[in-house]
């Protein structure tokens, strides 16, 4: 009894001094990047000196070789470049549209990311409103000829806003195709948002190879609303002119810095956002924020002395709004060379104040990451939530079966900003961004002294 | 045995029918606010139609209006207000400041609230820096003649900001008169801030009556640090013309709106934020928030069809800034008139999104509060802990052993706005003001019910 009794209280002992040292440690993680960090410059750099880069675009590149420099002067070991086939999407130029009237009422648009453009002329048709794709199926015999008009509202009910996104995005992916399907000219889309102000918000649209490819755009919420009220009361019709065009596939990159893990090396633990942005906006909390705290991670692990047992890995995806062939490739590459990946986090969520993560991995693993809770609940971290990853780490799991989470922050303004043009440095809080890269730093420095 | 098991089912069954009840009331709170609330548009026009309100100023009449038309819009069943004697600054025209060299370096400083101006034709002095009172003290020999520079930095390191304020605003209050012990004949702080802009903060300071009253004003970061290098490498004199004035006291107004109550109405649980707001911005986050907040818990108890069954107060008081004379009023009234106060929960930190309540109350009422965490957590409440309140229901407690909470939204972007020109209409979000008013409604909802 007395020998059990020691034990159990030595157990207790080195648990207990552990659990010290890791609240010692991360405390020193979130010192130095609260007092020293980099990430806020960086981002600054990367939305105010190269801006939208869109995936092959100009910007692509120039993106790129910030990143390889920025991983390097944060003391990555070594940084590598993965290449990768990528859509080439363009906007091609100004979009137009307007309520046809003796005075045409103008509408602000933003045509879908993919979508095809109207020709020089434009289209002029006939509106169909409807708020559903039910009423589109009640209403399919009017289709023809016309534009159809989704006006689902995002639902505000939501506290957590990605469940409002997740309930209203098919209108935007599945809309056009749709409408194509019953003899629809063009869409037109109220944005996924919530915003008082009038930006339309744009994304990604994936249309059915069986239909025309329709062209697509969306509104701002009081377009929309203007839209709608004018068409409960009368007939409108509305002149649309894009010039979206899908140009040849080009190549991209990941970016990746890597720290060489010191016990572990062949163990690979990933923390990445994506690099690409839509085209009108500066991209800075989609994602430029994950790139920069991804960044951060390997700056405070080397500005705190820490030697990673395990190799971490800061990744900038390509290429995720419209293709997702970085996550993709980075996923492939590590089948082929039989790598082994033990956990991959990811920020793209936006440069908020943190609030938890979740995660996509067994039962096990995440009572395992949830009983370091109290070492992140100072910073913000409040749940580990099952549930969560990232899209560009996503096919890690899917391929390999790495355990995966997601940074968590608070998702308030977030649809705000989302793919519209005030995804802007200026919406960026220097401290949320960097408590952010703590929590970030933090679960990678348990994850690599402890394992998964 | 058998009875008892049947009992503690009973029990049990009951407890878990009145969780579920109060889930669903919860819910029926926040679908309202989210989606019919008034509070974000109350505060466009109390910020943009109103205005900046400090004490005295004639924009304080305009909004105390304001105020008691907004809460019969809300649906009080009476509007009362009370009448109080409170101070009347005046920060007196333009202010201006320079380091003083062939070419004038210019100083953007705001003079602190309560302080006194230098005259028409201001101040000229050398500077001296002081990063701590400890390095006052020790060159107090040096300062007579001179305006001393606190340049004592806020902390970055507290991950909970208000902690950097309590441990930095003691420069602000007391600078000036621990300056003027030893001959200063002015003073220049470094902002109580982590912004990344230049913005001076203002706040009231309190003078030692056994001195002079000399002029102070704060610099915004940028200044302090250039100002501060300068003074590293040579000696540096600067102008100051501040223009500060006590006028005799005036008077002003608490405004209080109420929901009788059905079954208690001698027991009063009141809700509030502070109506008055220092004059270089609009007061939309200190404390316009805590004000239409306040109202929308009136409204939505309304809107829903609760009947309370005790008296729900909001108020809107007077004079929190500098001199706290309506919070002391509402407390000096309640003793006069023997009422029984129960809670009061204030907003003053903020129409940021939620995270918790801080609370001044007996351990056994905080076990009560945390019992209900559960019904709160959904909506963004992670965490009730000791230690909290609000400025205007201080005296309530410390007169009538009131207990009190307060309502605490996320603490990082407060104090880059706080007391600053840029504390603006633009710096809220809809959603994230509104979710506070649902948890203040929910937690008023709950006290209402059980009592406390």
């Amino acid at each position: 009894m007395r020998i059990k009794l020691f034990t159990l209280l030595l157990i207790m002992s080195v648990s207990g001094y552990a659990r010290n040292e890791d609240s010692v440690k991360i405390r020193a993680i979130a010192n130095e990047i609260l007092l020293h960090g980099k990430a806020y410059e960086n981002l600054r750099v990367l939305t105010k000196q190269i801006g939208a880069r869109l995936t092959g675009s100009p910007q692509t590149y120039k993106a790129e070789a910030w990143g390889q420099k920025a991983l390097q002067q944060a003391g990555a070991d070594r940084v590598i470049t993965q290449s990768c086939l990528v859509p080439h999407w363009i906007r091609g130029g100004k979009e137009e549209a307007w309520i046809v009237g003796k005075k045409n009422q103008p509408l602000d648009i933003l045509a879908l990311g993919n979508s095809m453009g109207t020709g020089a002329k434009g289209i002029q048709a006939p509106v169909l409103l409807v708020n559903s794709f039910e009423e589109l199926e009640q209403k399919k015999a009017s289709v023809k000829g016309k534009i159809v008009f989704y006006n689902y509202k995002f639902n505000d009910t939501y506290v957590r806003t990605f469940e409002a996104y997740r309930d209203a995005v098919g209108y935007r992916a599945q809309g056009p195709g749709q409408a194509a399907r019953y003899g629809a000219v063009g869409v037109l889309i109220r944005s996924m948002s919530h915003a008082a102000d009038n930006n339309p918000h744009t994304g990604s649209t994936r249309y059915n190879d069986s239909f025309p490819k329709i062209p697509a755009a969306a509104l701002g919420l009081q377009d929309a609303d203007r839209l709608a009220a004018l068409l409960e009361k009368e007939p409108a019709t509305v002149f649309l002119k894009t010039n979206g065009k899908m140009l040849p596939d080009t190549v991209a990159h990941n970016i990746i810095g890597e720290i060489t893990g010191s016990e572990f090396p062949e163990q690979i633990i990933t923390v990445g956002g994506h690099l690409d942005s839509w085209d009108p906006a500066e991209g800075a909390h989609d994602d430029g924020s994950g790139c920069v705290q991804s960044i951060e991670v390997i700056r405070v692990l080397k500005a705190i002395g820490y030697k990673p047992k395990r190799t971490i890995r800061a990744v900038l995806f390509a290429n995720e709004e419209n293709g997702l062939r970085g996550g993709s490739k980075y996923a492939e590459e590590a089948r082929t060379k039989k790598e082994k990946h033990i956990f991959a986090l990811e920020s793209d969520a936006g440069g908020f104040t943190p609030r938890g993560f979740g995660v996509t991995m067994s039962p096990e693993l995440l009572n395992k990451l949830r009983s370091w809770l109290p070492l992140l609940e100072p910073y913000g971290i409040t749940e580990i939530s099952n549930g969560g990853g990232g899209s560009d780490i996503g096919p890690l799991n899917r391929e390999l079966g790495t355990p995966l989470a997601g940074l968590q922050p608070d998702s308030q303004r977030y649809f705000d900003i989302h793919h519209a043009r005030s995804d802007v440095f200026e919406t960026v809080n220097k401290r949320e961004l960097e408590l952010g890269a703590v929590s970030m730093a933090a679960l990678i420095y348990l994850v690599d002294k402890y394992g998964l």
